[in-house]
């Protein structure tokens, strides 16, 4: 199955056969407190240069999230969107919990977006999905509902069951639903990463929808966290996950071996001219 | 199921259910010119130098190969186990080609060692089988035989079902054979992987047994090595290897991490120790 996105004019394919395509996480004020005071003062160059560095580092899409405590991100996104958009080819993907937000950004954004994210609760269905079938984009359906978070595989797939038949039924593309297993902190609970790995294992052979996750949430609280995120994304990627979220200059490097190892770069070209780039 | 190793007097359990036990691989003249001209002198400083080096950077179990042109290894190797064994505790896995150099160096040996390798081929089983049964060894039976390798799954792991068989007739434990898939180079061929890693999870779910490779190969002739053992060391892992020979300086960290991620590791005790450790 392969899900299509696109900036002002270059399309991304995203192939659930692979090869892995890299949605850059570092838009986002989490941890990153020159993004809020740079957007607070209305100065996109950070956010520029944000997105520069991690599309030089391998990011095929950019993740832009400006949520921060007192923004107004139904104007503050899809003003970071236009600036985005006025530079770079990239698709883009929305994230914000405010539908509002989404929708305006969506309104200012060219190209086929990805909205980060629906989920299983009502709620998110009745007022994320007729936005994205009246702008054309594609949706992160995120494997939790009503009932909160299952730690059960097979729930988070019936789950992920009902975001597809519910966004099908609203006229969205089957193959415009990317799923999101939801990878949480294996710190907090040891069987987290299992659980999750055994989602998209069952998500990739029961559905056949691609694949993304948050994966740099797992290693949360604990040291050398590029190691825990490397042994995490090999394994993600080795079960079927497709288009991760993530650091790309943490993690283009073993997400171009995964793929070399599966088989999907052929006389290792990707592997060989990351590398190369890098020196 | 569990295979058990001695030392002198110390016991290392290797579970096909983990935590993953690290054979060092650093005993072995590849690559390491220093290492033949000591030997050749018959000076073992950097033997022992190798020895703890690995250990502390977290091998359970060393293998050891003194292999090299115009080396007498019949008597070299049982002289290497015996320095070794006289300054450290760990089990040793006997590395030749040489069944006459393996039964030397299992007469001096003290504890329970790990023959490298027996193979599916009528030659090899007929002379390992008997020394193994006779010194108590377990063995490392790799999935190649007469008709040479096959990069068929299915076939390996008949190979290696053949060499439980007999080792099983001729008096060895079941239990002590560990089986080595056969990491080959993927740079010359983009299926090398692939088809290991699947002989992998065949021997795991059919037969249940401990699994071994030497997991470096597999990188050769590429750039960033480190990376690709990385991500293959994960997979591997995930599918069911328990006891990789490999560089403890370059794969502990991510072996700590896969173990963790897959809940193998309460409270990220090994995880955080290894880290902390290496400060």
């Amino acid at each position: 199955m392969i899900t299509i996105l696109k900036g002002r004019s270059k399309e991304v394919v995203i192939d659930t056969e692979g090869p892995v395509v890299i949605i850059g996480e570092s838009i986002n004020p989490t941890r990153r407190k020159k993004l809020v005071s740079t957007l607070q003062e209305h100065n996109f160059d950070f956010v520029l240069e944000l997105a520069k560095n991690q599309i030089d580092e391998g990011a095929d899409v950019l993740d832009v999230n400006v949520g921060f405590p007192g923004v107004d991100d139904v104007k503050l996104l899809p003003e970071t969107v236009k600036v985005l958009q006025d530079n770079f080819d990239v698709p883009l993907c929305l994230d914000s919990p405010n539908p509002a937000a989404i929708e305006a950004a969506l309104r200012a954004a060219e190209g086929k977006c990805l909205i980060n994210s629906v989920n299983g609760e009502e709620r998110s269905l009745q007022s994320l999905l007729p936005i994205a079938r009246e702008f054309g984009a594609a949706i992160i359906g995120l494997c939790m509902d009503d009932d909160g978070i299952t730690h059960d595989p097979d729930k988070r797939l019936s789950i992920a069951e009902k975001i597809i038949e519910r966004a099908v039924r609203e006229g969205i593309k089957a193959e415009d639903v990317i799923i999101d297993p939801l990878a949480m902190a294996v710190s907090a609970d040891p069987r987290a990463c299992i659980v999750t790995l055994e989602t998209i294992r069952l998500v990739h052979q029961e559905l056949g929808h691609n694949i993304t996750q948050g994966a740099s949430n797992i290693s949360f609280g604990l040291p050398d966290r590029e190691s825990l995120n490397a042994a995490y994304m090999a394994m993600s990627i080795f079960n079927g996950l497709t288009c991760p979220i993530a650091n790309p200059e943490k993690i283009t490097s073993i997400v171009r071996a995964a793929d070399l190892v599966l088989g999907r770069d052929d006389y290792a070209v990707r592997f060989v001219d990351y590398f190369q780039r890098r020196q």
